[in-house]
């Protein structure tokens, strides 16, 4: 069976073009140095994202943790916001690697504004403070939401004027810039390190790359390797990567479109909301009715070779990524209302 | 010159009688259990507080941060009010110690609420997510409110429903004890274990107590020897300590009724405004104005033999204890008012 | 240039059916547990080494440093030898990622013996003392040698008997298999956990599998997405890992002759001693003369084509692989010969 | 029954001129910096050690691992001896604390000379090195040597060549300053950062000092409260050990005195043998017979009013301290040798 996968645009098999060039990839030790894919991937991002070195690391957990790792010493904070991924899906790792403690603070769905972070930011001078090592923004956000350019400069702002570092969690980087029709480099500016992912709409199979300073990514060169993050010839993952970073960026648009579109067909029917004002990228968030057994709608739609996650808290997630057409959109759209139809939830 | 000092009742001298029964204390080597003092102690404490067991330990933060190195694995999480000591005054330990993520939750005046904390907890099986190990509650809180058992009990119902460990931590337990009116043990009840300080108003000079179940006073016996704390003829400390628990509880009122002798004496002059609300034990917080040198007037009621630290964004905080008697309090506000007044602020 | 490279068995590019099956892999995302190539090799694995459960992970420090996390509370120590990869190339991860103190122990030529283990195991009941978790060995170890079956399982039955668990590096545990003419499973059931590598001798491009128990795995499992090291569709490498363990495990023993044939050209001579008790698998140990330059040394035969790492502490180590022929041993050895002679160094 | 206790010299009393001293001590509170007390004992111990600043600390153990957690970097490496303190009795806190890695080093009976040191410490620039950041002495050392300044010295040397810091453990600084005939400032000043106990020969209840410069101090302030030894009117303690600076120092020489004649009391009789190189100080080391029950001989000398810890691994260690006169001393040796007769083994 062909499935439909709305899960997530992690799910994202590599493209065939992406088969053939991580079969053909030129490859090296890149623990040595010397991997030529791996150094032409870690240059193309770097010209992208204007910053000055980058590094190839397994996931953009691996990337936000190592950023942290770098920037803080134990027992320093961060500030996140408490809807962030840092917060929500990184298993706690904070606090056994870096010894940071998180410092989760509320958004504005999903925005973590400049006005929000200051009264959080330690003074220095008192010994009962932790000190304020890093602030950590993410855009876009998972919560479906690209964030304007103008409130993370504030906050670069804000950075600045403490003398406090900036983290971006970028592991839908190019999805917020396609849909903020910003280029990526701007909003790469506004943060001192940033983890973008080419595993997600980007098709890699796997890995994700941190950038920053040259003297930051050689400190967190050296911290990836005690992570067991320092891989030989991972110059085949990286012909992929290479590959998302060139023909898969532009594209990230029809994902969102395909988004738009699924969105569509069933907002407002079946007492199915969709979530509009979070509906910037490839994420489709809905409120759907209470009486809706998420799990029995989850295994219907399986059975017809569409794969979704029930919803957890009466929220739907569904993603579109390059191998779901318009088409398959909205099949699955139909497919989705008939199920819950069936569950006799009226339209 | 004999000081009248507000800072904060963490600078009580010890009473006289704490004096004489330091140099008088039977002694012996607590580390191989030897010593009949802390035994003493520890078992009062026990009584007071309905818990099978307890350790003495050199402050507060030691005993908060050994609690959670005792209940958490590295990774886990805490849910704590975002205005707890444990996210304030704890130079971020928890992650370095306990290897713990702090959840800092919004509360209702120091009030962390069952209401606020379900939605925090972790439901089991997601690989992401780390495991709510922790709920840590403070009481009385140190913004001045000695919180309602009802509500705790509301917690420690929640938390037997999700099968997770409660921490108190009870620097002022007994003040909060005294101004509700509740039986020490009643609020100790809701927690799995219990910090109370033994330096704050019961006026020893050094040392708090950690208690709970017999095993997990086991565990945290060997913890705390592992971050130096296990300590020698500390029966010297014990001694005064005992004294605390038995002498000076019950007169932790006067202090209360201090605070609102000191507090009425200048609400509402001088742009002052009392948080009446948070004036249930011996902390006075109000609010000042805006124009008011807060360094200057720090410096002015030095000079008259009176401690205060200056107010931060807005806040003073004055607080009383044995050593500062009814009349000194009367002394105080009214220097304070003049002091305020040299600086042209109007009554 | 095609280059021949004896610095590390790190080096080993994949092979032509590597590339192949990489390009037509079937994946999924392993995070949701839907990669079937990842399935299928972890089976393999078990199979192989006689285990309940497996994980892939990024690296072999991955896999030894997930190991000591999910083998051991903070403050816990890990018997292991003192020339071991743990100690020696893992940049201190055990104290990071584990809190776990290693205990490096003398080794007889990287044998952990028993009888050296025993005095260091702690008794319990002390409460200066942390508790001995873990017994980490290695076979084949780093230095060369393959270590006899019978010396791990007296290791084994100690651990047996004092309730302490061990975990087996085996990054390159074929190679020993393959020395020893021992079935891996033999090896491997002498230890609780065991690590193997696919991307030295077995020359998949990246990758390496913890194995244990099903409940140590599961652990194990969530504890490598903190880590950063759940993937994707790690399918692609995983089906480079397949060919590894079905294609390229017996042909280690040619690696093995390799070594020996290009250690047997230069021994003895140019002030050259192989040091022969430590050439049981592909790595070619031997002291050089103190007059050689050895950064010189590395430059001239890399003019050559033959890539080398410069002695350290006047020992020299050449390895060899899949993608050094005997050919290519021959010619490297009479080169090696050459630019040392061209120093002036008398055969 | 007035005890007479051989265990150790952490079970001294405080003296009748301590008990007075701390019944009068001038207090205040050591957090905000206000203890007169404790800043004189602070600055009498930097006159008698030749160091810039000193940190009172509430146990030996916390000092060193203070030292340890202010001088390291997570992943460090500290060298150490492997019969060291650190290594056996500090509950393995070096990983949890500092994150730091600890390099056990055999020593020549407790001394760790820098020709065992040099080929451990990490050369620069390699990724998979962690690095040496600490070299830890300790002296005297619990062995019951007093060890060499030439051998510190050679030590100190080696740290400034490599640039790496240098830890004392001088938990007996001062019965190794009486033994060698030297100044403590000279031991001292082999080290960047000293401990020293207050707790054990010189008698005060509880304490010690972490001394060395100021910038150190500074960060070694904000780690300890941050461990939870920010302690209130500490003066209290602070003034015995300012009596044990003052009044206790010298006298350890009449400790020697005692521990030599109580050793050569029994010294080859009944199969006892006096470990007369390891008796430098307080300390006496002695190998008993095979067939001593020492269980058996600790309960018989309790029941005349003498304390032993049993021997361990055929080793007795009896120890002497100002609460130990030369009569009990004698009247010691005599019962130890009845006991042991008792048990049938001859003279």
């Amino acid at each position: 069976m062909h499935w439909i996968d709305l899960r997530s645009d992690t799910v994202t098999p590599p493209t065939p073009a992406m088969r053939r060039a991580m079969a053909e990839a030129e490859v090296g030790d890149d623990v040595y140095g010397d991997d030529p894919t791996v150094q032409r991937l870690e240059e193309l991002a770097c010209e992208l994202l204007g910053k000055d070195a980058a590094l190839f690391v397994p996931s953009g957990t691996f990337g936000n943790q190592l950023a942290l790792f770098t920037h803080c010493q134990p027992g320093d904070e961060v500030i996140c916001g408490e809807d962030s991924h840092l917060v929500w899906h990184e298993v706690g790792a904070a606090a056994v690697i870096a010894g940071a403690n998180l410092r989760p603070v509320p958004t504005q769905a999903g925005e973590l504004g400049a006005e929000a972070i200051r009264p959080r930011i330690r003074p220095p001078g008192d010994i009962h403070l932790p000190k304020t090592a890093l602030i950590a923004l993410e855009n876009a956000h998972s919560n479906g939401r690209a964030l304007p350019l103008a409130g993370m400069q504030a906050v670069r702002r804000l950075a600045d004027e403490k003398g406090i570092a900036v983290h971006l969690d970028g592991a839908r980087l190019f999805n917020a810039a396609v849909a903020l029709n910003e280029d990526p480099a701007a909003l790469a500016a506004c943060a001192d390190s940033v983890m973008v992912c080419l595993s997600k709409g980007l098709a890699a199979p796997v890995g994700s790359l941190l950038l920053g300073s040259r003297d930051f990514i050689e400190l967190a060169r050296k911290k990836r390797k005690l992570l067991g993050g320092g891989l030989r010839q991972v110059g085949i993952l990286a012909a992929a990567g290479l590959l998302g970073l060139t023909d898969m960026r532009e594209r990230l648009q029809e994902d969102h479109a395909n988004a738009r579109l699924l969105a569509g067909l069933f907002d407002g029917q079946c007492g199915i909301t969709v979530l509009h004002d979070q509906l910037d990228i490839n994420l489709v968030w809905c409120r759907v009715p209470d009486a809706l057994d998420g799990a029995r709608l989850a295994a219907d739609l399986l059975r017809d070779g569409i794969k979704i996650n029930p919803p957890e808290d009466g929220l739907l997630r569904l993603v579109t990524h390059w191998a779901v057409s318009a088409e398959q959109a909205r099949h699955s759209a139909q497919r989705l209302l008939d199920c819950i139809h069936a569950q006799g939830i009226a339209a």
